[in-house]
């Protein structure tokens, strides 16, 4: 700070509102699973791509910022001006991965190989509000297949998100991919004469509330609405009863068995032919997964999954895990969707006037690592290092020759490197580090050629339990010979 | 877009100046080297943190930009107004590492072990004036040991930096690591009577072009000035021929080994304090190195190096590679350094008022990554995934089968997605791909239940060597059963 400068209060030590910081076995146990899911990715033929955090407003598909509320949903800036001309650029933070592969498929248009199968993974930034659990900067992992207009490429992303589900850690049984079609949902609309624009999409609204209300509550919003629990009355989008029975003969058509569910698909769209199209691509995607080996126990045709179906323009799908876990309050709920996504065509057209057809799934990485930590599949508390204590000051290159023999052994270690003077401070260190062993030599032990051996998880499971008797006697601590210390932490961890 | 949107023109598919993308092995061998360097940290005993890309300007330890340039250095932004609550908080992205792990130390003093060994890796961003391989943002990789003000911390990032180095793959005898001591510079400045300020960062400065005037030069630029080799002259620092004398003396203080080093540093601070401190630290530091098992081939005492001093406060050490490259022009030249760090005492000061001693490294993950591709140890540009054509596109299935069944073998595969009516793109693709085989079958192989293996890396060589009619009698391609398909592609591979 230079001299001259008016003295500042000191700052305030906080993330901003709405980011947090992630710690240890955080960083790890995302790290492991992103790791296992890239393999997957990589195995099928994607390769990674990585954009940078920073887009032009203009490429990302905002258009300027109002001038009065510049960050609305994305963090957004203007470049200093550029000197002799103008203003710069708005840049902004990325608020997905799909805008920058637009981007990317647009400028490598010549240079990439097409179709390009791309995978990503990386923080995202989306300018809202915080709430418990929302934060402004989180993960996203997504895979798309650029430029292949065909359901195989389709059929290929459901399989291989149920290898990478697999390979991340759940289990078979514990997820189903559903599989929808788009060109359905349309063809049943136009058959039941439904316009499009507003009154097809509060067709398509109504019927993602099939979970909650089921059939019959449906029926009566599409038609002359409902009185939901709370006494309400819900107005209905205004069907006729003759629209609204092939909407609901969609919704209903699942049957036991992808044959079956096809067969009623077809039924339901009756004449319309973008609607038959719908049902072939279906059939189509059904005989690809058998012939990957992915049986219906993975992944289903299922007509009542919707997903925001704006954007997309053919195929959809889901994973869901269908294992419950325990809520806050203790009751018993239905894990819920881990990732979905699904085919869509604007996304090179809005830079180059050209469509391209792509598709691709982004997998909710915090939701999917909650899984794996609900099913104990991670977050089993990894033992920290070996902590060597210091006894005396002036051998601290001795106990760093313990721990560079320890580590030469593949075993985690460290010297404690705090005030060594009071020594119940190293054993509360070793202790909030998680350690297994720590390691203790005295002068007199020194003289003797050897190092005691605290055997941590040991002694915390006597401490516990024991007598004080017991505890006196410290059978969890053993002296060794200096030689031997590896040998013995490699005994105790083993 | 809603309709009443004017129509905007085609917006530019490209990166904001200074940015850039990383395709394929650009990430994969950037994660490889950092995935090699962390699993050293993680050995040691460090922790990984990640902190999100966003601070508040305030704990980055920027004050409120101006506000005719508010992006001076960071990218920073306000955020909008808090509604009734006034102006929002500047933020900013982060542009080291460091500064957030001040604000984390600060904000989690009570939580952390104490002290707190961490390694972070991830971009920063610097809102500079890009040039040619300068971008504006970039990763960094580093390691701190935050609270223990013993030089054991900094003897341990050293030795951990030398495993480190090596596991991303530079061998012995290609990296040495330079470790000098601020105090002794220090107490060469006291004991010459240079005043602190500008005069001792003058000298400083001065010190820096040992490398490129050598002794002599020095020596004029710390008196009267020197003539450089274009014949402009350089203004002197206006020491006296006695005042240069110790500087002299300690810049060229390097002996044979530590120990003569050692020496000569004893003898060039002569009656200073805080030198004979720099000097004993040193000589512990150089007793714990080797006691860790890291010969003087590998770090070493060289007073020689500086480094932007005003921020050290004791030891400081930076990794060079050894080795010789070749540049544009082909001449040969020293790679460099690829590692800096060392001791720094104002990090959660800022914020708390209390000094915390802190010793750290940060590895220049850029150029340590072009340095492993200058030793040929990466970018072995890696086989493509099998290619399975496509010859008949009612058969898709056939086909996804044939890859999903090369994928459970471990086998990168992937089917073509394309068009499949020209072949011959298909086989361009493939050859995109750097495809090592590529798989054929049309309807009279699978009429005969035989598939086509073209060995594509065969293949190109016999087409580069080989005359039009070895060329037509293909011997890299062969037909096999369909049940042998898995084992004549790993055949070809292996």
């Amino acid at each position: 700070m230079a001299k001259d400068q008016k003295k500042q209060p000191r700052p305030k030590a906080e993330t901003p509102k709405g980011f947090r910081d992630y710690f240890g076995a955080d960083v790890t146990e995302r790290k492991q699973m992103l790791d296992r899911i890239a393999e997957i990715y990589h195995r099928h033929g994607f390769e990674p791509l990585e954009t940078s955090a920073v887009e032009t407003v203009e490429a990302l598909g905002k258009f300027l910022p109002d001038v009065d509320r510049p960050n609305a949903g994305v963090f957004a800036w203007q470049e200093a001006e550029v000197p002799g001309g103008g203003a710069g650029d708005w840049l902004a933070l990325r608020y997905d991965l799909t805008a920058p592969l637009a981007r990317v498929a647009a400028q490598f248009r010549n240079d990439l190989p097409s179709p390009y199968r791309r995978y990503a993974m990386g923080p995202v930034w989306r300018n809202e509000k915080p709430g418990p659990g929302r934060f402004r900067q989180f993960y996203q992992c997504d895979a798309d297949t650029v430029g292949s207009a065909s359901v195989a490429a389709d059929a290929e992303i459901c399989a291989m998100l149920a290898a990478a589900l697999e390979h991340a850690g759940i289990a078979r049984g514990d997820y189903l991919i559903r599989i929808n079609n788009r060109k359905v949902l349309n063809g049943i609309l136009e058959s039941t004469g439904v316009a499009e624009g507003k009154p097809a999409d509060d067709v398509l609204r109504t019927i993602d509330k099939f979970d909650k209300v089921g059939e019959e509550g449906v029926r009566q919003l599409l038609t002359t609405g409902r009185k939901d629990e709370s006494g309400a009355f819900i107005e209905g989008v205004g069907l006729s009863p003759e629209q609204a029975g092939p909407v609901l003969a969609f919704l209903t058509s699942k049957g036991a068995d992808n044959a079956a569910t096809l067969q009623n698909l077809r039924a339901a769209v009756g004449a319309s032919t973008v609607g038959a199209e719908g049902v072939d691509e279906l059939a189509q995607i059904a005989g690809m997964l058998t012939a990957m080996g992915v049986g219906e126990d993975r992944a289903v045709i299922d007509p009542s999954i919707v997903r925001g179906l704006g954007y997309y323009t053919g195929p959809v799908f889901e994973a869901e895990l269908t294992f419950e876990i325990l809520d806050d309050k203790g009751r018993k709920r239905q894990f819920g969707s881990v990732a979905g996504g699904g085919r869509y065509d604007g996304l090179v057209e809005r830079f180059t006037g050209q469509k391209v057809p792509a598709t691709g799934v982004s997998i909710g990485v915090d939701r999917l690592l909650a899984a794996l930590r609900a099913k104990g599949l991670m977050g089993g508390a990894e033992p920290g290092p070996v902590v060597v204590t210091v006894m005396d000051r002036e051998r601290m290159a001795d106990y760093q020759a313990m721990a560079a023999e320890l580590r030469a052994a593949g075993i985690r270690a460290e010297v404690y490197l705090g005030n060594p003077k009071n020594f119940g401070n190293q054993l509360k260190y070793a202790d909030k580090r998680n350690a297994p062993v720590a390691i203790i030599q005295g002068g007199d032990e020194a003289a003797r050629g050897v190092v005691q051996v605290k055997d941590l998880i040991l002694g915390a499971k006597i401490a516990a339990q024991a007598s004080h008797e017991e505890w006196k006697a410290q059978p969890a601590q053993t002296e060794v010979a200096r030689a031997d210390l590896v040998a013995e932490v490699r005994r105790i961890l083993g």
